[in-house]
């Protein structure tokens, strides 16, 4: 089998993924249903690895349009120490991709015993995290074959926005037209394939973006150094001016995540300070054609909320296709397995 | 004056500064006081940079020792997205060194709006945000004027400390030898010499911590990166396992935190995955001694809860020796301003 043939297909799987998923909405509906009835006053996500970037977008989507205040959990707290917070108003989100983290099922379990409203987003609503929560949620993405998460990644944000838009009594009109905008942005590839030239031989990359797209960024830097193990890190924009800058000089490849809307335009101000430092910047969105950037991969407009599952896909592609030009096998990077157990 | 000379200074001031907030601990126990009577359900954490891994420290403490679920705020849900949550019953702590950060002055003037109690932690109690915010309270570490942080980080965490502490209506008992402590710590510099030849031409760091530690780990990551210009780069010693690992190698470089306690108990199951991949690690803290580690700089055993405030000594005078080793002043990184402006 070639070397990424899995990462390949799963990432052109995931238009019809998108679609299949926004067929089962009934089921999300039934889910944020419940959740509404149960009127929740605060949310904690959580997650590990690339779910835990699912759950930063959908921190901005619960802070921002259901308007509740959200934490990330760390699940040493519990783990570790031991804590037990009381919950009740509590909705408490776990998502994993697996569903078959040691350290989730132990903060799902004890949050539930706590008080907490528990829900799964899971890949399989037969893992032991979906059956420890009160409510769960299939990803429906199919099983994934590849190490890199990719289609798990992109479902896991579909679902957890329609979800949040569900609760709220929306029907998820935004995020209707996703599938076929997918299809139009995995299909254009000739700035993804010069961006895989451009950045052969790049040993350090800075991601940034600001909003709901720094999510997107945190994702690119995971995916960057799992499978082309570049020296990757991801900024939020106002953070990266906050002393990170200072490493950023004409040997630092960025990668800007700059969609339209409010944290596109506000990612542009920072890409002018870090051009003006010489560092050669590849922006990629529905705004990345305004941007101080020397390369631009852009995309379809879509409402700014879902565009994390859009501007993921040239990211997935660019990690694919620098991980075959530096002739590494994405499917199976050192060092990984696809369920990793921490306790 | 010599490159460095304020950050030299700052860093030997901190014994000082932790005696002289251990002296002042009645003005905590009145912020404390009020907030205990208050009894909120919910916190929230705002703030920028270091002050951000102050935060995370601050994270922990409250979901161990007050059992409260708990989140660090992204400003931008209110900067640019302008969300407006209930926060009735909400605690919202803000931690900013200069209390001069625009968003940060939005998020707590929102929040208190909100109905949130509002507590601001700064250098400046006479600043826009102490004078936002309904409780203030000072961290007594006087002018800095090095751009990189490095006794107001350590005041503030020590502060949080003490504040928590004191809202579970503990005296800082644990806290008390930390002078002390701080003084051996500090004039011990051997092992951070010698790190500084080891580390003299890395490229890429890696520095890693569980539990309390993670915020030094980050704080650590920071600090190269805007002194060194290091490609530097934190991860929970979960999240490492979760992916990063696959870009850990021979060429890699993992700071550790590793204090007694269960953060570092766990730390050092990490460790042997990271060792066995032929990376070099230098341990840092009261537990380095039983690590994996090609390298160790020791540190003073004490409680595990106040240990980050000791184990950033040793990481400021690695950053302050591999800048000036490397050639750089690190009291004036290139591109940094001592207060950073975001909105």
């Amino acid at each position: 089998m070639p070397a990424g043939k899995h990462m390949t297909d799963e990432i052109d799987q995931q238009p019809a993924i998108f679609a299949d998923l926004l067929a089962a909405q009934h089921e999300i509906a039934e889910v944020a249903g419940v959740i509404a009835r149960r009127k929740p006053r605060f949310a904690l996500l959580a997650a590990r690895g690339s779910s835990d970037h699912a759950a930063l977008y959908a921190k901005y989507l619960i802070e921002v349009l259901l308007e509740l205040p959200v934490g990330l959990v760390s699940p040493s707290t519990t783990t570790l120490y031991g804590a037990r917070p009381d919950l009740t108003d509590v909705l408490l989100i776990s998502v994993s991709q697996s569903g078959g983290s040691p350290d989730l099922l132990r903060v799902t379990e004890s949050g539930r015993e706590r008080g907490a409203l528990t829900a799964a987003i899971t890949n399989n609503t037969s893992s032991p995290l979906a059956e420890a929560a009160e409510l769960s949620l299939g990803i429906r993405a199919g099983q994934e074959q590849a190490v890199a998460a990719t289609k798990t990644y992109s479902a896991t944000l579909l679902t957890l926005y329609l979800l949040v838009d569900a609760i709220r009594g929306g029907d998820g009109t935004r995020a209707r037209a996703l599938p076929e905008l997918a299809t139009a942005a995995l299909s254009e590839r000739g700035a993804v394939d010069e961006a895989v030239q451009r950045y052969r031989f790049a040993d350090r990359m800075v991601t940034t973006g600001r909003g709901y797209s720094l999510a997107t960024a945190q994702e690119a830097a995971l995916k960057l150094a799992e499978t082309s193990y570049l020296s990757a890190r991801a900024y939020s924009g106002a953070d990266l001016l906050h002393g990170p800058v200072a490493a950023v000089d004409e040997e630092t490849a960025v990668l800007a995540l700059n969609s339209n809307g409010r944290g596109g335009e506000s990612i542009r101000e920072v890409l002018d300070v870090v051009h003006a430092r010489g560092a050669d910047i590849c922006a990629i969105g529905s705004g990345a054609a305004h941007s101080a950037a020397a390369h631009r991969i852009p995309l379809p407009d879509c409402a700014e909320e879902v565009s994390p599952v859009l501007e993921v896909l040239p990211v997935q592609q660019l990690a694919l296709g620098l991980a075959l030009a530096r002739g590494f096998d994405p499917d199976s990077p050192r060092g990984l397995n696809k369920v990793t157990k921490t306790t």
